[in-house]
């Protein structure tokens, strides 16, 4: 890594509450907002004038670093070189014209983050979020989640030795706990919701002084995530498309998207900001609610079979009603179904493999082109944000169970050619 | 894509038959030798003295393709530009120094080549498969599989719209049967054993024309495999590391990698070629037990939980015992109880989730490791050769069940700070 900016804090100006506006110094030590509470989620607002003499088309053109570490000016970090090791970011971006025909797009792409080290684009955040641990001397991280925020966490503490403890609810699938238990981590099943695996990791956190990774409540998460917005917008040659589709839960990875595509405008290096269009679940839409009401959220009882974003008090919601506002962009559901053709659509004609929440962009994308949302002069991307070898139960409830046959050609014959 | 060498096979010298030395010339059409039969696996041989001239240290630093195709100049392909779009190797190379001090070597490397598009190291061979059954105009290809290999051709065939036709075992773990079905391809789950697929699927592509991609029989999916081995050689700087351990199951992988890591040297790019370690299942080893008693392999029935390398009756042995006696390289079994210590122990130290097969090669390291034939002078890379996430079911058995606990911060103190 030779394009570090600075070691220390200044290329950061102030964290900033998003829902009373006000600022702290970097150096606070603050991870919400001391006057609104867990409401009061703070941003990182960064010294982009400063930033943009260092990071050029150019710097980043010569920087072989194809992890999103080759972003780390924008990272807020003392010192970007201590960091997990593993290789985050980098993920491909297809474009895919047999399905942007069959949409009637322009062209569609297709951002598979479920090639991450974990298989989720929560190793982008977990991967900030140790490295800002480390940095606070912690020895010790917590964090709840639906799954993939505590598989990648798992993951990259245990690539620096740190001690992990994990809560997480009933609902979530078999392969994700597999996973934290292969990391080592300690984990706990909650006999409960997200919200009271939530609250646990939160009451640890306060009273054995653990390192939280809750990602609706560190601002630094989110500044792993919006290496996804940069990575499109360089992937695209700087020429982003027109309209982003995100899948949405907390709220947090769309605001990461978001801040990353609109940093790229920023600092020069794209000409535009995307329009997002965040997509919930139709069964765990709190914040479409909230956004076709104009009004603050109400939480529900969600539920849906994409376990990821079956959130029904979503921490995140002001950032993310934020970031589709700001990109002039919309919000849509989507039906279980809905999600599960998706899933066979974009492996069927792709080849690239999303676990339910990870194609609920994507399904909304084919919602969009049915509204005439979109249409033929769009370029289009869809962001897949987790592997579907994560949820192999809801990927047979989209494909069934595959013919057995006896070992006989014969018998297999009058199949292929009955 | 600018560095293809040539439109175009002539870099291409021959086929040569492993078995009896025969050859034939690059447009021959032959998959397998006519005089020796199945048994007669060819090799493709390549003129090394005019793509060295071609492909160098600098050609390769200037290229920012990161994926597989970096090395086209020693793909088998008329145009390799004619090639599916996923985004095959450029797997990370991980330095563990923790789990070197644990093992007493001075270095160890972790390939993770699970993060393919399809989670597995056969993505290499996969792709060059479905480039090969382009070019020959085919529009349906088949091969069988134990999982990996069939869920990678199913990939590689929907990301380029050809149908695909694939025969796996009812042993297969049900989350690579699921890839399959997701990806679209025919599924045939054969009730049998592996070399019962295998027989349905070579049978099919005999009676309708079917391209063959099994790798038994098709000598181009070694020269997918071999990029591995190159890309070990690259990631080291080009001063590869004095063993390499592999898991071995049909002989095919083991053989790709040691060509790769045998072609850099031969280019001029490493100054030697590792020893490898090829390391079978204690219930799947008959290439082991070839090579031991210095005969032809014997089949048997073959057993273990690592399904992936699960073959009695492998079809490339040969191969594999020249790469590893060529290597001056050894031999080693190690127990299914090994391998989930193994995988276990890769997870917590090194944050790498591997299937079975996939950590066996890693299980291998840390046998020789404490039966002193490496030492603390060694560098050692072990590839890991599928994601973890095909094989829950397996992970499980390694970790156990995670712990429950209710919904009160009261009763997760006790377990905290007991």
């Amino acid at each position: 890594m030779t394009h570090v900016l600075t070691a220390g804090l200044s290329h950061i100006l102030r964290l900033r509450c998003v829902r009373c506006d006000a600022e702290y110094p970097t150096d606070s030590g603050h991870l919400i907002c001391p006057a609104c509470g867990r409401d009061g989620i703070l941003d990182v607002e960064f010294d982009y004038a400063a930033i943009a003499e260092r990071l050029t088309r150019e710097s980043l053109a010569a920087n072989p670093d194809t992890t999103h570490w080759r972003y780390a000016p924008l990272m807020p970090l003392v010192n970007p070189e201590r960091r997990p090791p593993l290789a985050v970011g980098g993920s491909p971006l297809y474009s895919c014209p047999r399905l942007a025909a069959e949409l009637g797009v322009n062209e569609i792409l297709i951002k598979d983050d479920g090639l991450n080290p974990t298989a989720s684009l929560k190793d982008r955040a977990s991967s900030v979020g140790v490295a800002k641990a480390l940095e606070a001397g912690a020895t010790v991280i917590t964090c709840a989640s639906t799954g993939n925020a505590a598989s990648s966490l798992a993951g990259a503490a245990a690539s620096v030795g740190m001690e992990a403890h994990i809560f997480v609810p009933a609902r979530a699938p078999e392969a994700k706990v597999a996973q934290l238990l292969v990391f080592g981590a300690k984990v706990y099943v909650v006999e409960g919701t997200y919200e009271d695996a939530f609250e646990l990791s939160m009451a640890c956190a306060e009273r054995l002084g653990w390192y939280n990774r809750n990602s609706g409540i560190n601002p630094y998460l989110v500044e792993g995530k919006k290496t996804v917005g940069l990575e499109i917008a360089e992937q695209c040659g700087w020429q982003p498309p027109d309209w982003v589709f995100a899948s949405v839960g907390d709220g947090c990875s769309i605001y990461g998207l978001w801040k990353g595509l609109w940093e790229a405008e920023q600092l020069g290096l794209s000409h535009r900001v995307p329009r997002l269009i965040g997509v919930q679940a139709a069964g765990a839409a709190p914040i479409v609610e909230a956004a076709h009401s104009e009004s603050d959220l109400v939480p529900i009882a969600a539920e849906t079979l994409a376990d990821s974003i079956c959130v029904g008090t979503p921490r995140n919601w002001r950032k993310a009603l934020n970031a589709v506002a700001e990109s002039d962009g919309k919000w849509l559901t989507v039906t279980d179904d809905e999600i599960l053709d998706a899933m066979r659509v974009l492996g069927a004609r792709a080849g690239v493999f999303g676990e339910p929440a990870g194609v609920t962009a994507f399904a909304g994308a084919v919602k969009a082109a049915k509204m005439g949302l979109i249409g033929s002069n769009d370029r289009v991307c869809a962001v897949v944000s987790g592997n579907g070898l994560k949820d192999v139960v809801n990927a047979i409830r989209a494909t069934g169970q595959a013919r057995r046959v006896p070992p006989d050609i014969e018998a297999v014959m009058k199949i292929v050619r009955p």
